[in-house]
């Protein structure tokens, strides 16, 4: 999308064996570029959340086979990133997607003819999660423009990130937001803050403000409120993992919104790319392991502490969301209603036929 | 309650004309104590909430007033200090209540004995709500009591203070849990961080921390994800304000806890003190006016920005709770079940009654 104009990606090849990204954890108030070299610079910058999302955590991790491969071709080398990187964060799915990928793609190759295919191959998974992106934003808008008034915005809730910053480009909650906005539909935002690591308030905000979309950004608590005043017509959210009944992972607290939603009737969609879902699971909240983070992301904040010292913290960075609160899931090749447990497999088959 | 050891409260009259609060702005790092000599300074320490709290806020006023009537006890000064205490939070009925008793008692009174009852009715409004938080503690004691079970804690989740800080002693929510612990029973509460102000990270965490009681500080968006996995036992919380059918005004958020615990089959209590019953109300979402803050309480904290330069903010400082959600409601006078219009009712006829 673009940043005070200029169309931007969240991460692209530089050549020399190289891949930039865009440190977020500077944002909202620097954008800071880095380059990565090497598969522990890969690491890093998806341990330490430099690149997050689940789309862009997986074409991350694409490239740092790419950037390992091109240091070292082996068959040990090839496994060795793969286990690195499969062990960065614990609940994206796309990650172990996109790593499976490759560890098919280029270990069937010859040693010597890895390394092209490696940076290809990680290059297809940018362009495909593009793509999908881009096709989920066309579908989420036909769920958009019919509510849409001449008179006044349609307001939108969203919770954490799930813009172009959490994918390659696009993004995907927020990429009918971002084709609604450009095919001339009011929209307005309300940007739930995300604690502990506060995403909605620094890179959602971020985001929206640099393509121009209006937005009010909101305390985690208070979604619920405006709902019961009428002040949301539809809620969209991301997804980290969604099970194959419809269940759906997603960062801490968006389960609240979800109940909100279906207290107030509010719609609640869930922008899912086909990737994200895990077919080998069929109930979410028993099922998806939740990542535990440190305490220090409640704790502190840039460097000021929060709570009393030595308090003790619990931190999981998800919640499941189950399928019988999500109103349609929206993927890229259109939008599904309930029981998802029949209309993701019909869609799957469908996507699968010759 | 206990701060290390050593019992306290949140005011205290210090002679001279001069009352002692606690800077709670200043928690949970200092524990600074203010004095109060002037109506000003009772205005100021109110809006700026070195108090808070609704029963403190009553508390707080009717000091301000004893305060203003030592200087003047005119008519005119009596009124001014009504209606400059009235203004200074829209939301607690506490507040409304304690100046229109003032108003009644002194004002009915020749100017030259004003200040004498004033000093005296303050502190009966204090010794009112200690005795109302330790009745609403050892009814809230019997609900926690029958399901302790020795091999484990009983896990109670909390929004926002309602503890003896919010109070002039023992706290309203927090009662039943200091009877509990007091009483030997193994609790452990599960602390909201209470976004934007982080009442619950920074007040609810202090004081279970110096009394003693086992705690663990979550972000707002946790408490859904704990109710899924059988993590919380009951909910407590305090109220601002409840409707006569009782529909409940508390800390934003609280609406979202409610009904995560009734998605659960999560108990969800609310300690209220019969002061904070607005009689004339009957429908709390369409009625209750919600107090809106300044958005510096989200855009920053400790003087460090969280948000990009210049985002829109909403920030409503409450939320209401429908009383379909409430599970009970425990009052000073015992435990009621809904339908609260009626229970309420009951109640009020016969403590009225002769």
């Amino acid at each position: 999308m673009r940043v005070d104009g200029i169309p931007m990606r969240t991460i692209w090849p530089m050549g020399h064996r190289t891949v930039g990204i865009i440190d977020q954890t500077k944002l909202p108030y620097d954008l800071v570029k880095v380059e990565l070299k090497s598969l522990d610079d890969v690491a890093h910058a998806i341990r330490s959340m430099l690149v997050r999302g689940a789309p862009l955590i997986g074409a991350t991790a694409a490239y740092g086979v790419a950037i390992a491969i091109s240091a070292d071709p082996s068959d040990a080398s090839l496994q060795r990133s793969i286990d690195v990187l499969g062990r960065t964060r614990p609940t994206a799915t796309n990650l172990h997607w996109a790593l499976d990928r490759c560890s098919r793609e280029i270990g069937k190759l010859a040693p010597a003819a890895r390394e092209e295919e490696a940076w290809r191959f990680a290059a297809l998974i940018c362009e495909e999660d593009v793509a999908i992106n881009r096709a989920i934003g066309q579908h989420g808008l036909e769920l958009i423009r019919p509510i849409s008034k001449p008179d006044r915005p349609v307001n939108i809730l969203t919770h954490c990130n799930a813009g172009w910053l959490a994918t390659v480009d696009f993004g995907t909650a927020l990429s009918p937001i971002y084709a609604a906005h450009d095919s001339g539909i009011s929209v307005h935002v309300w940007v739930d803050e995300t604690r502990p690591r506060n995403q909605g308030a620094s890179l959602t905000a971020w985001e929206l403000a640099k393509h121009g979309v209006p937005h009010t950004v909101i305390v985690d608590n208070v979604g619920g409120h405006l709902m019961q005043h009428g002040m949301v017509d539809m809620c969209i959210v991301g997804t980290d993992r969604t099970t194959a009944n419809g269940d759906v992972a997603n960062k801490i607290g968006t389960y609240l919104k979800a109940l909100a939603a279906r207290d107030n009737n509010v719609p609640f969609y869930v922008a899912l790319p086909s990737p994200s879902i895990d077919w080998n699971l069929a109930d979410g909240i028993a099922e998806i392991p939740i990542e535990q983070r440190a305490a220090i992301e409640v704790t502190h904040h840039a460097g000021k502490q929060l709570t009393p010292h030595g308090v003790g913290i619990e931190n999981p960075a998800f919640d499941v969301t189950p399928a019988k609160y999500v109103t349609a899931i929206i993927t890229e090749r259109g939008v599904l209603r309930a029981p998802y447990a029949d209309s993701l497999n019909e869609q799957e088959a469908i996507a699968a036929a010759p």
